[in-house]
């Protein structure tokens, strides 16, 4: 476990309600996580008068101006390119320079990751970062990457993911060895694309640095069935918001259902404590730490409507990862694959061919 | 609409509960169906006993005898050369061949789908048979495809399906002009891989053969903001089951809510009768007509896990597409594809390049 006080940069003018939601999540969070400071990036004219209110925050937070923002609708092509003025850009890049040990912003994730990209560059052993987050399942939570950062993966980018995850998880759940499932068709070793089967192939043996479950289902996502979901970016990005939506509906369908009739208006009465007791339990904000993984650098993206809570918890993830050293154990993890994939390659394995619906 | 009487060709030994509920759903179908009759194929010492027990049944039943069948483990390579005498090879052989106007099978889904196409080719215009399905939405219905017949899909299968897709929820749901959508990352013309935007730029256009939407994100397919939404195999089969594994855990917490405390017990017993009533409303048996679009043939698989009641909803499902002429209308819409692409090739739309997160 690392010392001594950690620094966050935060991007103050990222999110759907910044500036306010971004130092009312850092009052939380310095609450919470006391030998922590912040560097707020953004307009002082906006910032300082907020800051200003709240005075244990400001004893720990500097407000550094960043003239420009990046806007929700910015491709991220152009925030990197012309938004180097902008509170995300100088954020992260107090974080890729050393001023702050990680960076966190609720603004246009394609942007978040282009800058991130350019100005951490991959931590050696990585091809890609990967989006990553935790969802609630049945058994407790479960790490799912990559959500969207890249939309095709190769076997390289999958194994990368699943080392990247297993650390995570390890640093954010707490977890000794955590399990690994590679997202598939069907759960036997010779289904999917080939990509898949030659990443299986890599983390199936005895000097894995992972805990290999092997392939799971969309339906063991939710389950719990492993404690880490590894998929390409598309992939995860659709199961991810099939899962929330389905949620969604379904919770609308219950809560429907206690309208139907004075019965079970009545019956809502009394199971209204448990109701909200379960809402609680899948609050999203509980889930609002989206981070790059696979960057020489700590960079966590909060959704861009959540609020102050929610801004918080993502700050909580942040400073996990640095404090309990995400990186230097990802760099340890990321070596192993390569060793284990040279290996492979002195002596292949066999792959089948790919097959469909069996 | 089709007249005269339906012939439906049954595999009496398919799936895990063959053949007693396949008898069973036969005899529930025949009470909703009048005017369809049955090739009921299988072992007939078997399969006699349970249908001399309904004398109605019996009336409008043959059995075919059948000395072999395919296995749930079976490889689909295997059973479709090495299972010519199975119940499920001769049923979709008596479709194939016209003495029957459908096929129903329970087994092996892997197996049905080599077979089938083997048998029955796919229709003029289409390139690959797709899997689909309909699923509970927060508005109604929606139909889904390729749920996993095949891994990889181009430009040409994508807009196929969607024809297929658009077809099925027309006869199925009733519905004029059905709202085609296509899963992706986000809903901007430019996102995706270029397959996808290939596939969109024919659908798009003031010809297309469908209500085409536009793209549609993963938690759009449990709003029902479309009725039809088309996919790839591998991607629909991880929606799919990420669809259902949510919808259990859901219930699983929602069911564990109400057994916390004394009150939420006592608003259990005033919210039941909803409550079941809502478990009827999402019951997987009236969801359990998959059905292989894109043959020159109807083919329908239902779940092999169903009870009879559900078999009779595939049945149903199967009746459906042949008094409502699903292949003729099916091969008008890929005619009237064929010549937007043909339209589209002569005067090439320009395509943006492939964008990840934005």
């Amino acid at each position: 476990m690392g010392t001594g006080k950690i620094v966050l940069a935060l991007d103050g003018m990222g999110g759907d309600h910044a500036p306010d939601v971004i130092v009312n999540g850092a009052d939380i969070a310095r609450e919470r996580y006391p030998g922590t400071s912040f560097l707020l990036f953004g307009d002082p004219a906006r910032l300082k008068p907020l800051v200003d209110k709240r005075k244990g925050l400001s004893q720990v937070l500097e407000i550094v101006p960043a003239e420009d923002a990046v806007l929700a609708e910015d491709k991220p092509s152009f925030a990197l390119r012309r938004r180097r003025k902008s509170s995300m850009w100088l954020a992260v890049d107090a974080a890729a320079q050393g001023h702050a040990d990680t960076v966190v912003s609720a603004g246009n994730t394609g942007a978040l990751l282009a800058i991130s990209m350019f100005a951490m560059r991959t931590i050696a052993g990585a091809h890609r970062p990967a989006l990553a987050s935790f969802l609630p399942t049945s058994r407790g939570e479960t790490v799912m990457l990559d959500l969207g950062a890249n939309l095709e993966c190769d076997a390289d980018n999958l194994a990368e993911f699943a080392v990247m995850g297993s650390v995570f998880a390890q640093v954010l759940l707490g977890l000794d060895r955590p399990k690994v499932g590679l997202l598939n068709v069907g759960s036997e070793e010779e289904k999917g694309h080939e990509e898949l089967r030659q990443a299986a192939a890599w983390l199936r043996g005895e000097k894995s640095p992972v805990n290999f479950h092997g392939f799971v289902e969309g339906n063991d996502i939710g389950s719990g069935l492993v404690d880490v979901v590894v998929t390409d970016g598309f992939t995860g990005n659709i199961a991810l918001k099939s899962i929330e939506g389905t949620a969604k509906v379904v919770f609308g369908f219950v809560g429907d259902a206690f309208k139907t009739s004075t019965f079970a208006k009545i019956g809502y009465l009394f199971a209204s404590g448990a109701w909200n007791k379960l809402r609680k339990r899948v609050d999203p904000r509980r889930y609002n730490g989206g981070v790059f993984l696979g960057l020489d650098g700590v960079c966590v993206k909060s959704h861009g409507g959540t609020d102050a809570l929610g801004f918080a918890y993502a700050i909580g993830v942040a400073v996990d990862l640095v404090r309990y050293e995400y990186k230097n154990k990802l760099a340890e993890g990321l070596t192993k694959l390569r060793e284990v994939a040279s290996a492979a390659e002195a002596s292949p394995a066999t792959l089948q061919a790919s097959g469909g619906v069996e």
